[in-house]
């Protein structure tokens, strides 16, 4: 019996991934207009941008403007991305914004420190405070996230059950603060997982929560993004992050930050081949592809976007 | 029961997938620096040139210059490709090639007419007289190709049942000649699998064939490459081609010749992981990988060359 399931829902990141690490600036009539041919594309959920500090993070300084200058389409859930409270009311001040709580507990305490400057102590004591703050606004919190889950590169290989320690404790914590967590985010953060490594923690995960979905994000910094998400959907899956052209890394050698999600159109025409149904349009989503990479003006890793889609060739034919 | 591979053998054909398609000349002296530094990093088979002909092909008009360059080491078996009987006359000049003869077949009779100008029927005539120019050489005929045995960007889907046929008429066919096939090849030529696809196929051919050893050629044209080489493994197969860096693609959407192998180093990662000896040094391999890069001038597709090995990051807490 398979375990495929029978369609997968995709989490487009692609315009807050990818143009974070721009050098250059990127023009906010040009976001806008990526966001915008994303969302026509049948995908269901769009990460805007983030809300940032303006000064830490230049290139997402133009959050608002972005999110005020998108044209809505129905049916699409835009969604915006936050670190602490004040960015949480920029959000919340646009809107237009889908908004959502999440916890986020880490894997790797060596990556803890240096991103929060947290001990794990510290970094559980911090979600009921805001499980308070989501509720303080009217936000439900229905995901869990679990960063750095198949490893680390401050702390190497992450054991299994680490990571389902990890969400049961996430889980209670929601509980105790009156909600019920749904979904849970599996990151390979620093790109440490290979297909194995995805169905042991997926699989045990799964085992201590039968409950719950789960979803991925994966990042193909070792060029095992793909494998990863198949092993992922033969697993079940039916959650993925991924963004388009694969924006967020960079092919040169010597660009350090090569640490792009899976590619989207890659991601979906793998699920097209495997029959899984994703409401995407491959077609669309390549032109979108080709804007990300204008838009940018450099060359982005995802390959369909040059490969083509096997659909259109065999419509060629027929 | 794992099927996995204890071992797998890598051909590596960066230097002649690679330097083939590069517009800008490659001056000689680079080309055997990349396929010196290759031999040391534990590499068993390297490609090392094509002997096509130089008006056709202007970038490997060096062919015999490159042979006569290198510098071999023990244990490592340098190859050539050649199309015809005065490339393998040029290859058998050069007294330094480990030549093998291969008897080839199309699993699509339109990129067949395409290639060769030829009907199946006149494919399968032209490969005895391939055994008997062989045998007049004293070169053993081993191996067998399939040529885009998962499907043809001008034909469309294959079906396995047409591979599996061709495996056994080429068989057949050796046998007549006095030659026994040991290595069937299955080529992606156009980059039509899908982790699926190689799962269907591999085991259709497998069954059919338990008496010999299948390989691996897969195109990263459409990012499958890994998820292709993991679901190849995973059947037992042991050995693949694989081009260093990715050379042979380029990752600019309007590069339409995209159609680089799996990148080696990216493979062997996989492999490390997962257990499965290479013989091959991951760190040596990344080294060459930057070198390429740095020699055809412009990005290339692999993604550990950036990311670096986990190893060295485990290596470095320890």
């Amino acid at each position: 019996m398979s375990m495929l399931p029978k369609r997968v829902h995709i989490k487009e990141e692609g315009p807050r991934e990818g143009f974070q690490i721009e050098k250059a600036p990127i023009p906010t009539a040009q976001k806008i207009r990526l966001v915008d041919a994303l969302a026509d594309t049948g995908l269901g959920h769009i990460q805007v941008t983030s809300f940032v500090h303006p000064q830490k993070v230049p290139g997402m300084a133009d959050a608002e403007a972005v999110v005020a200058g998108i044209t809505p389409r129905a049916g699409v859930h835009y969604s915006g991305l936050w670190l602490n409270q004040r960015g949480l009311e920029r959000a919340i001040a646009t809107g237009r914004l889908d908004l959502e709580g999440k916890l986020t507990l880490y894997a790797s305490d060596a990556f803890l420190k240096r991103n929060q400057n947290r001990t794990p102590d510290q970094q559980l004591a911090a979600q009921p405070e805001l499980i308070a703050m989501y509720q303080a606004h009217g936000i439900p919190v229905r995901t869990g996230f679990v960063t750095a889950a198949f490893g680390c590169n401050f702390e190497g290989d992450v054991p299994v059950e680490r990571v389902v320690r990890l969400v049961g404790e996430m889980r209670a914590i929601a509980r105790a603060g009156g909600e019920e967590l749904s979904l849970i985010g599996l990151g390979d953060t620093m790109a440490w997982a290979t297909p194995d490594r995805i169905r042991r923690v997926v699989g045990a995960v799964q085992d201590a929560n039968p409950d719950v979905a789960l979803s991925l994000h994966l990042h193909d910094t070792r060029g095992m993004g793909i494998a990863n998400a198949f092993a992922g959907l033969e697993m079940g899956v039916a959650h993925f992050d991924a963004a388009v052209a694969g924006l967020g890394g960079c092919p040169f050698a010597a660009h350090a930050g090569a640490a792009g999600n899976i590619c989207t159109e890659d991601f979906v025409l793998l699920c097209a081949e495997m029959g899984i149904e994703t409401g995407v349009d491959l077609e669309r989503l390549i032109e979108c592809a080709i804007l990300a990479e204008e838009i940018v003006g450099h060359p982005l890793p995802g390959k369909v976007k040059s490969g083509g889609s096997l659909a259109a060739l065999r419509a060629r034919r027929g």
